[in-house]
């Protein structure tokens, strides 16, 4: 019997594809009667070290954050290269891409996803941590993402 | 120059819509470690009284959620109907459709939508509250559920 894999995790994120973030930043913050927060770029492949199904990748997204109580909302832009999220955008248009959960040790994770009906799509890395994205759409009805959060730069 | 009209709401759902409800929540189950919950279908038109782009609609789901943290996870299995999920099943397959903001008055709120390039899609009633659910997808990147609990039943 396999642990359960998010078992007292928190969900702490919700990413939203979109083709125009500018657009979707401006009609959020107005919706929410907040600023537009600052839009940034994922990291070239050299400091990102994506893998998307396995192979390196030189995806690059633009990304912006919400703050709504405790769950980020993250809008994402790709750019370039291939990933889920330009495989997604292509497929669905702009929508809802993933929800996240927060995991002390992905490798840890990754290893126990056997049972569970879930894929590695993607993975990389971030200034202070790294996420995976598994493939839940047949059996969850969602794409999972896998956050860990460097404990140097977030200290619990 | 309009009200925000998400301004301090709280982000209380994500809801998902799969074609196989069943197989859903066993998934969510063992990957939360929680028990399955309890599986409801939504009242039927006369008591519902749902209305999808405009006109009375028989659509019917059945439902289920699950609470992690302070977010609810809702599935939704469409079952009969027109209806924004069996659409979105139909064009999208089993994936995330929607997030949900608690308000306090859908109807002052759908009054409110000019402005925010947001349509109303679908609106029905549950026992305990009202839902209504608007078409962010071209600007926002997702459905946006307004959600209104009756007072006498979730007190504050």
């Amino acid at each position: 019997m396999k642990m359960a894999l998010l078992k007292d995790k928190s969900l702490t994120q919700i990413g939203l594809v979109v083709d125009d973030i500018e657009k979707a930043a401006r009609a959020w913050s107005k919706a929410l009667g907040v600023a537009e927060p600052e839009i940034i770029i994922t990291a070239p492949v050299e400091q990102a070290r994506t893998e998307y199904k396995g192979e390196p990748s030189t995806a690059r997204a633009k990304l912006t954050f919400f703050c709504i109580g405790p769950v980020m909302l993250e809008l994402i832009e790709p750019v370039e290269g291939k990933s889920t999220w330009k495989d997604h955008l292509d497929r669905h248009g702009p929508s809802l891409h993933h929800i996240a959960f927060e995991v002390d040790d992905i490798d840890g994770h990754l290893i126990d996803l056997n049972g569970h009906e879930l894929e590695l799509v993607q993975r990389g890395e971030f200034e202070g941590g790294r996420y995976a994205y598994l493939d839940g759409q047949e059996h969850f009805g969602a794409a999972i993402e896998l956050l860990e959060i460097d404990s140097d730069i977030d200290p619990e």
